[in-house]
């Protein structure tokens, strides 16, 4: 095991190879007080991580085991949950009844009412998590992630859509509650794994919408806007498949009811984010680009309203890795440990 | 001079250092019916175009001079103005006086009206240009463009809207008359130039919107949307970069009025499509790809009925230089010279 | 089958859906005296190819079945062997002796030696052929290929070399017995299929090294300059991959024995190519790019000499799926059967 | 100013944003002793640098001013000159009087002879510093760059160069007199600025050699390899363009005189930087890319022989911003301050 200070928080990673379990393994190579104790791979158990990457340091290594050897005996604070859905729900009950904190990177947890999680994913293996779950988008829940056992890391789109609208779905000059979120995401979105579809060769170049009407994501979103707005919230959503590794764009679309300009909606939103550490209002006329946020934990938010033709525009954008999953998972660590948000995120985008 | 075979079509291209210019060389040069018999270049006028891009073989070769020259005494068939806006009204009236026909790449004749001209590009060089134009989009003015001396080629980003529009515009099962458009454009869209932001590392791994509320597209749109309905149609319109050279995407969503299905809608596409050679729709599930309609001068098309929220979704794509611009320009001069649309249009996308 | 015009050439494309097998289909859409008219494909067996690739408009289409199916009753004049090595090798026999020419795309014919095809390849399944076919590099074999009826397409790799060092390899200034070459490939020379390692998350912002020392091209490029040597030649031979779809560049070194100027050296590549369409001397001072040759069947070559250190330096670039196969099959066909090289692949390259 | 810590390494930064200078900022926001506390910016002068960059929290802003205020009473301990060659030479002497320590990014410091930094780059404007600078690669200047006031960073392809050849320059069984190196760079070492040769749509889906037999860092290899060897060494150097923005890999050939395996190579390169914290000689068989060092200050090597055809090949590959630019420049200021060399550089490549 790696040589852990007194106080550290020693966490575990259930998922090392898949996109986000790397991206946590980045975020706390670095993070000032906490070290990865341990981790499970299904191709690389019996080996240390930094065999596997030789990019990772042997001072930062740590084993890899099964899935099932790490739940044996969890020594550990928290627990990373980078798994799939379904093979996430399975994990969580050993892990918080050995009393570590968990935070689910999947969706298992996301979705309060089991029945709606059927639909969208399957019956739920073990239901009775999803009333003990905080849904863990700092910007909204931060008090009640400060004292969770249990928490679900929302989903990438998620994310983008729920920064995007929150400072409006009480506001009676828009209407929130059919938005047409047309959003993009770069490819890591898709997960690790060697298919044709996202091949270079067939994903270079390219661009294109998927899933239209279908994406797993619409449940989730429409859940939160709906609790923000106090009333049930229809997302008309659209994603698309940029030709980058990271980053994510959501362009949303709400009817302007009675007059508002640009400047009293950058208003609303420079008060609304005023003192989050990770969602930044850009200048007027600068608008999210997945290049400046990529491997930083930032929200990037543009507004305009089209006065000539009543609508409100909101763009925002993050990485998806990072403030789309894994970012906004040691955030969550953060909180839930009694730290600032920001410890060990404070790296700005690499750019170029 | 280039050896011209009797019966060949000479064309001339003002423009042939841009992306637009060199892409009509790409097509011309293995047009079986039309020859390139000169061209203008600012940087490059006394050399022969085959001194300036070494992969253009020398039987292909033609002179570049200014475009005062070229003016001068202009022996072809038809001129291609791939000209910046503006530059382009000062040349068409000679071109036209010297017998010439001519298709006008630049936004210079496309609209209708000079007062909404000079609003989105300042006052109009030569105003009277405008009622002489045929808006050239073939599959809507087919027979229009057949007897014009002066086709105004359509905007990329128009065309993907018109063409994804069309077969709405009058059917009362939706509402068109205020589309959302979202819209995806490669960077070659902003044209051959050093600029900061459209360098490599500037661009690259970068997706982001531009321009919004505000792209000069706009009153284009409105007027042929307008036109195709009967009313005043007002587009809702956000373009943004995707990092690709070619590739435009474009996503509309246009309000269900009354119960229609995915499937009637195909169909009323199909219809409108069946007999036209480069608007394809796509199978039930496949969705428009930059990376699938690259060099060619396909269009193709995918329309979704979002039942639950009772929201249609048409998507369109087309590579912004071919289809978007030469290919069309190529399409049109077939058409006003009497061939077929589709000599020496026929090639297939370059995939991967 | 399509309807084909008398006295055109009737093609069988076997291996259809690989991206060697696509870039015939691309390539023989437009040319003017061949037409496809069926083709085998493992997965797709039954369908058209219009229903698997919508971007093949449905004139150009051709039935898909079994490699078997195709074997049994070979309608056709040519066949394009697009399989994998030791696949090829099976279907070449039935071909020839139902009177059809081949050209085989695999590596199945390029070596001379069954023992060298047997170490770098295993047992070959068909030894008998290796003496029938001729090694289809037409700048080099031209008139055997036209009377052969087995033609062995080169390798991509050994293409850029053979090209870059045939006018060198009897002149005693330099010393062309132990060359280095430093080759770089887009990375559809990994072949069409879903792996991990040519992801786009992967090799997207990637490039490095692979196969050092041992590439399977390398005894090709030893037999064929050796050849032209007169004697025994080694390569030492690094591929790389860079993160292009399409295209490759060989870096080429040999030693000066004998004062030689880059005006000298550029002069012998001049004369040696002067006729030849497909092998263009960039200008002084311009090199083989990537960029520049994609989708054209042209090989570019630049030469220096550094003479403050004595090294001669060619560099040759080209499409890899194009002059580097598909491309040059075609031409091979070309001249196989009676045509001028260039018919059907007179197209500029697609740029940007 | 920003609220500095006591104790805190006060930093300025002469060239913001440029593309080092901006690596600068990311690389010294996460140090945990150093601050930045002013910048020069030619463009920007008078404003903040958060105001320039949104992605800059306000927290760690800086006021940007012009050189020649910075120059004026500069309050600080140490500099970074992220400068155009030339422009460095002249600020360095006012920097060293106001007794701070300079860390020279641009060409001017690095070469000893004049004569030599003459013919390459033209007059020296103060040709006294080159023999007060120490040369900044620490894994062979390590102690003199402790005691150094003024010490030039390495460029980035010598970097990869000399830590490439620097295990074998004494070593009999191989000749580095003459290496062959083959270089490949992305795009970011071109510079920030507006150029239509980087521009996206040209240098997109491009490679292509540069500078072939001319590039401006022969001397500096020659110089510092020759040391090293303690005889004259010609670096025989060919520079190429990959469309990444960050990377850079060697290939570098060198002739074999007496039998050596690639284990006794392996075990030679182990052990001359078994205690390099920023140094990898990766697994057997894993070759540098650029994609796993993006961001990281590592640079990775491998090594091979061909046996068959006695030649040793020599990889590396590094980020060219970071261990090749900035990192190099922050793991140098570590030094001169006394602090451990991986003081905020301990972060992982950001992969994908």
């Amino acid at each position: 095991m790696t040589n852990v200070e007194e106080h550290s928080i020693r966490t575990l990673i259930f998922g090392v190879t898949g996109y986000t379990g790397m991206e946590l393994i980045r975020l706390l190579s670095t993070h000032p007080r906490a070290v990865i104790v341990g981790g499970s791979s299904r191709n690389w158990a019996g080996q240390r991580v930094d065999e596997v990457f030789p990019f990772i340091p042997a001072a930062k290594s740590f084993p890899l085991t099964t899935i099932e050897e790490l739940l044996l005996d969890p020594q550990a604070d928290l627990a990373f949950l980078a798994l799939p859905h379904g093979e996430s729900a399975g994990c969580i009950r050993p892990l918080l009844d050995a009393g570590l904190k968990v935070v689910d990177l999947s969706a298992d947890c996301r979705l309060e009412d089991e029945h709606v999680y059927a639909k969208w994913y399957g019956p739920h293996k073990d239901p009775d998590l999803l009333s003990r779950a905080v849904y863990g988008l700092p910007e909204i829940y931060r008090e009640a992630i400060a004292t969770a056992d249990l928490v679900a890391n929302p989903g990438c789109y998620p994310t983008t859509v729920i920064l995007g609208l929150a400072p409006l779905m009480n506001d009676e000059r828009v209407d929130c509650t059919r938005p047409i979120v047309d959003s993009k995401s770069g490819i890591s979105g898709a997960g690790r794994g060697a298919k044709l579809n996202t091949s270079f060769c067939e994903a270079g170049e390219g661009f294109k919408p998927y899933g239209v009407t279908r994406h797993r994501h619409i449940p989730e979103m429409e859940q939160e806007l709906g609790k923000l707005a106090g009333q049930t919230v229809k997302v008309r959503f659209t994603p698309h498949l940029i030709p980058v590794s990271r980053g994510m764009v959501s362009t949303i679309y709400v009817p302007v009811r009675k007059k508002i300009s640009t400047d009293e909606l950058r208003d609303l939103y420079a008060d609304r984010y005023r003192n989050e550490p990770f969602v930044t209002l850009l200048p007027k006329g600068a608008y999210p680009d997945t290049a400046r946020v990529r491997g930083s934990n930032q929200c990037h938010v543009s507004v305009e309203v089209d006065e000539r033709t009543d609508l409100a525009i909101v763009m925002t954008g993050l990485d998806n890795l990072t403030k789309g999953a894994s970012g906004c998972a040691v955030q969550n660590m953060n909180i839930m440990m009694g730290l600032a948000d920001t410890e060990g995120l404070a790296g700005t985008s690499l750019f170029p």
